[in-house]
């Protein structure tokens, strides 16, 4: 919570309260995930005494500071699949964005210059808490899964499409990862694969989907990227958007422009809002 | 230079010295490169007094501590992608490497388990020394230019090209991303687009390009970029490979092996040595 560069670590405890946790951790990061510091983090909530935040104006900034690289998965539901003109794919598919992309919750979202085609797509987030390589079984994957987060996995379409190669070109402009609100960790999401997913652009909604539809499933994300890539605390997972973006509607689509409200939400892990605004 | 995680920084001086940074700097990082403490260094070096130290049997690490992402240019080179089947796009493909796969020069790198097709790739390293949005000219692009690095940019063919998706997925394994041995500043490479390049595979010479077969230039590739991306101080650009990789040889093609020696260098920039091995 605060000014971007000055942000104090915080939680929210069950009375819906946010706890400064600035005598307790330094910041949000992988090692806050992991064992020792997040017991810490637990005994200083549940023993009471923490100082209370007055959240009333306060920016709040991305639930994780310095993520170590950030992998999304594409075309992970049947219906975007479908919608983009592509074959579900048989495997993940995997691409990157930069840490440097991710930016708060709240924070305005730069329409890169000469941007005809920026889109929005509402995405699971998963935070890593625990090293991963070459995990054999969905059970080991999901023991190294920290928490979960709302993502705007943004996109621009004629880089990502049309510019030549990768998807990369079209996934990495500033501010193109707005993260949270919340990282809520993952003893308190029972069920990854039964949250749904909303966004709306000014007030109307497009998407409307719900993660039980993945093609790959939370833990089989985890489980095969850690057979191509080691996983460190701190690292997130884009794990993929439903139907719904303006890439998938007919001519003309509805494309971002300067102004466009974003909303977005996910079941328990709370709602995020982005003006889109043209890059400075 | 040192043991992985308690590297000390140093500098190569005139007469082939290594001199102790630590009382200067705590590590090469992008900040290093910029400005006021690139000029502590100089005047440190210059001065005399600092400490030298004993080359012999220490490690050297990769001479960039933390760089904030890395950027990949693709078949940049017309032989290149010749031998590749491929064509000579018409601007930069752009993929990326995670921060976490740079090691040190002469680290052992990993063949990742279930790889078949483990490949080099020498390439000229960019590393960025000033925040670039939207350059107009290659002048600009070349005044944030902080220095240069051998890279190997090191592939999983059939994990890039035959697993569904982005090339990123065959770039990403631990240690693919072997760095240095020096970070040659930009002012001590007067001309970037004349560098030899070359690799050896267990004593056999594989690859011997020139930078300037490059289809985009680095000043190009940075301007080009900076059209879609931020570039940080301490970022990485691998600027492409030219013709002699594994992929491009009629088969059997000569994919890595455990117990394989890669060696490779550009003009100036120094010479590295990785042996390849099993991923533990």
């Amino acid at each position: 919570m605060g000014p971007r560069g000055a942000e104090r670590p915080a939680a929210l405890d069950a009375a819906g309260q946010l706890l400064d946790l600035s005598g307790v951790i330094e910041d949000i990061t992988g090692a806050a995930l992991s064992g020792e510091a997040l017991h810490r983090i637990r005994a200083a909530v549940d023993g009471g005494g923490l100082p209370v935040l007055a959240a009333e104006g306060l920016r709040i900034g991305a639930p994780l500071g310095y993520p170590g690289k950030i992998i999304c998965i594409g075309l992970n539901y049947r219906d975007h699949a479908a919608e983009t003109g592509a074959t579900l794919p048989t495997e993940p598919v995997m691409f990157m964005k930069a840490p440097d992309t991710v930016v708060g919750p709240n924070d305005d979202v730069w329409i890169p210059r000469n941007s005809a085609k920026t889109d929005w797509e509402v995405e699971l987030a998963v935070v890593i808490g625990r090293t991963a390589r070459y995990l054999a079984s969905d059970e080991e994957a999901l023991a190294c899964i920290g928490g979960y987060a709302v993502v705007n996995d943004v996109s621009e379409r004629e880089f990502q499409l049309e510019r030549q190669g990768q998807w990369d070109k079209g996934k990495n402009s500033e501010t193109f990862n707005p993260l949270g609100p919340w990282l809520v960790t993952a003893d308190e999401v029972p069920d990854p694969q039964n949250l749904g997913l909303r966004l709306w652009v000014n007030g109307k909604q497009w998407q409307n989907g719900n993660t039980k539809d993945m093609a790959f499933g939370v833990a089989e994300i985890v489980r095969y990227l850690s057979q191509f890539v080691v996983l460190h605390p701190g690292d997130v997972i884009n794990t993929g958007t439903p139907a719904g973006v303006a890439l998938g509607q007919p001519e003309p689509k509805p494309y971002l422009r300067a102004g466009d409200v974003v909303e977005l939400e996910i079941d328990g892990l709370g709602r995020a809002r982005q003006q889109f605004v043209p890059a400075p």
